[in-house]
Order: C-alpha cells, then structure tokens, then sequence
C-alpha cells in the first residue's frame, strides 16, 4: 500500500483501460476513449505512456507478473505436486475472477503487440505455461500414470480455466473457492470418476483475499489531470 | 455441391471476412480491407450484403447451423450416452479445427453483434450448450456419479474444446482424431485415472472427411465482381 500518487494514477489509467479493451478490443479503442473514461486529459495520458501500445503491454506484462509472483509465494516450501496442482488452479482462477477484463484482454489481444513488447510478454507467459506443466508432469510421474500427452493436459487445464470469462460471474451463488474444487477435481478425476481414492480436500487457502492484479480499490476516485 | 455463382461468391466473401475479423478483429476491419483482401468490389459486396454486421452474422449463424446439422445427423440412432459424448467432442474438434478462423470470431465478436441478430446467434448457440449438457447428464445419470456440477462441467468441456485455437495446428503431427480421443478420455477419466473400465475405444467414425463450413474448395478462384 506504498503506493505514490503517480503509480495510483497510472493504475487507475490501466484499470480503465483494460475494461475498455475488454469492452471493445484493443483496435477500436482510441486513446481519447480512454481520456474520456478514465477522467484523465489526452496530455495526461501521454505523462504515464507514450502510446496505446504501451498502456496494453503494461496490462498484460502487469497480469502475468501478478499472477506469478502471487503463484511462487504460494508455492514456496510446499512439494507435493497434487497440492501444488491445486493451488496453481486456485490462484489461476481467484486472481482470473478478480481481474476479468484483464484476463479478457490477455486472451483476446495476445496478437495486438508485436515485437519486443510481444517477445517480453511471451517470455513471461512461457513461463508460466511451463510451471503448469511441471507440476502436471510430475503429478503423472508420482502417479504412474503417463498415458495422457502433456502439452494437451496443460492446454486443456488452461481452457477449462480461462474460458470461464464467458460464462462465470464472480458475483453469483457459485464461489471461486467451489469453482476451483469443482475443476481441480474434474481435471484429476474426470466427470466419471468416483473419485473415492483421489478425491481431493477443499483447500485450506484463504480464497476470499482481494486479488486485484491493481493494489488500489475499484471505487478509488482519481482526480482529474 | 448444387452451389450457385451466388452461393459461392458470398461464401468466398465470408470465408475471406472470418479470416480478416480473425486477425485483426470485427471492430477494426473496414468493408475496404473486405473488398481488398476478397477481390471483390464495395459494390459488389453490397450487393451480397447490407453491412460489415450482417457478414458477421452470416458468418457465426453459418457456423453454428453447419455444426449443429452435422452433428445430429452423427448423433442419429445413437442411443449410448458415452458414444453420443465422443461424437460431440469429435464433431466440435473436427469442424473447429477445419475453421479455425470462423471459431476465433465465433469465440471473441460474440458481443459485437447486436439486437436481433445477436439474439439469432444466441438461440443457436444455446441450443447447441444444451445438447451438450444433456449428454453429460445422460452420461452422469448413467452412471450414477453426479458429484461434478452440471453447469461447471459443460463448460469446462467447451473451454478445453474451444481454447484449441490458441496452441493446436491442424497441419501438426497431433492429428484431429488423436486430440479428440486424448481431450474425451481426459474429461471423462482425468489426467489420474488408470481407466482401464472406462477407456474410451478410438471411434470408427471417419475423421479425414472435409469438415470446412464452407462446401467449397479453399483455393477456388472467384472472379472480380
């Protein structure tokens, strides 16, 4: 909560701008929309970045350093990989849930940087996909059981998890913490499985913590520019 | 193949629009770029339609009738709450993986149509959600196992399915058939299941047919209008 006015500010500007992406896309979106959502003048705008580009590689470089610093403290010290598989999916999706207009626009507009900034978000994203299948691979390993291709395992665990932006809402009966259960339990078992054996234990976790990949609140006001 | 000049001139169009809208989204594409990249003149296309929206419409509407006819009539005399779930997966797959372009904006300019037309699509999509969700009930019931969430599942199905687009290349050593066997025995067994009750057998349905939700040729030449 250190956090100096000028970074306030350029969360608020990114906050802004990744609903209006999420909203509309990333090409139709001008950044005089954004000066017109985000109360933030045109000449404001250009003090935090020198160009759209710029405010959609923040969002996403922001999302993926967010969700994997958040994903290593968790992961710290813990080496069973049927716990870490669960917590990899519980931080996915309550840090997904938080944050969906960003999760939107890092699955939508993966495409829309190109060059350094694209290799820089890639390279983080790699990263990540990487645990994932880590943690996959060695739970099939402790397991014996290697007959399922890995890379199609760790896509399939991602769109189990990511396409929940077009049908979840984080507000309705159903809670992240049940969510998670349901889809770890799901991947592990599968829908026909009894489950008796491996059935897996509710996470201990504390799921109801903010996890905003942006410190401040939603209802923060920032003052004009 | 009784197609008229008509008939395969919009399809020519459409199949060209899905691939532009695919790259570069709905919102950014101008019916210029549509005329550009298609050989087709402005007049022309407005002789085929009355807005870049109605294409769009065209476009998701065609998909989803092409696929939904295609898979009843797979699904036809087939009684097997199990086989009618592998015909789903394979369908889905195979259709997709022949669309990819079509399934991209099927999947992100869901929201870019409006009114009627969105609720057009909408009818058909939920129709085809539901058929889906009967399978799985089907199949849970079946089997007396109904501890994974109904909703929670069918969507966690659609996710795997549908994220394809951002890993898997047709063109790959993985073939279609291959993935839709590994993603049916991960959902129905988990990546844990030693499976051997519930393997699924490799279907017999073939998977090599043309599967383009255009019938014609992708490297068909269409005249200048």
């Amino acid at each position: 909560m250190n956090q100096s006015r000028y970074d306030k500010k350029l969360e608020h500007i990114l906050r802004t701008s990744a609903r209006i992406f999420a909203e509309k896309s990333y090409h139709s979106t001008s950044m005089r929309d954004i000066s017109r959502e985000s109360g933030v003048s045109l000449a404001g705008l250009y003090h935090y970045c020198t160009s759209k580009e710029e405010l959609l590689f923040l969002i996403q470089d922001n999302c993926f350093r967010c969700v994997v610093e958040r994903l290593e403290q968790r992961l710290n010290g813990e080496d069973d990989p049927l716990r870490r598989l669960q917590i990899f999916i519980e931080n996915h999706l309550s840090f997904f849930a938080s944050n969906m207009s960003e999760m939107k626009v890092l699955s939508h507009e993966a495409e829309s940087l190109a060059g350094d900034l694209h290799a820089n978000v890639s390279t983080r994203k790699d990263k990540y996909t990487k645990l994932a299948r880590k943690i996959l691979k060695d739970l099939q390993q402790q397991n014996r059981q290697t007959q399922i291709d890995l890379t199609v395992s760790t896509y399939a665990l991602f769109g189990m998890m990511n396409w929940i932006y077009n049908w979840y809402d984080p507000r309705g009966k159903l809670t992240v913490a049940e969510l998670a259960q349901t889809l770890t339990q799901l991947f592990l078992n599968g829908l026909l499985d009894s489950g008796a054996s491996k059935t897996v234990a509710p996470s201990i976790a504390a799921m109801t913590e903010g996890v905003s990949v942006w410190r401040g609140q939603h209802s923060e006001v920032v003052s004009q520019s």
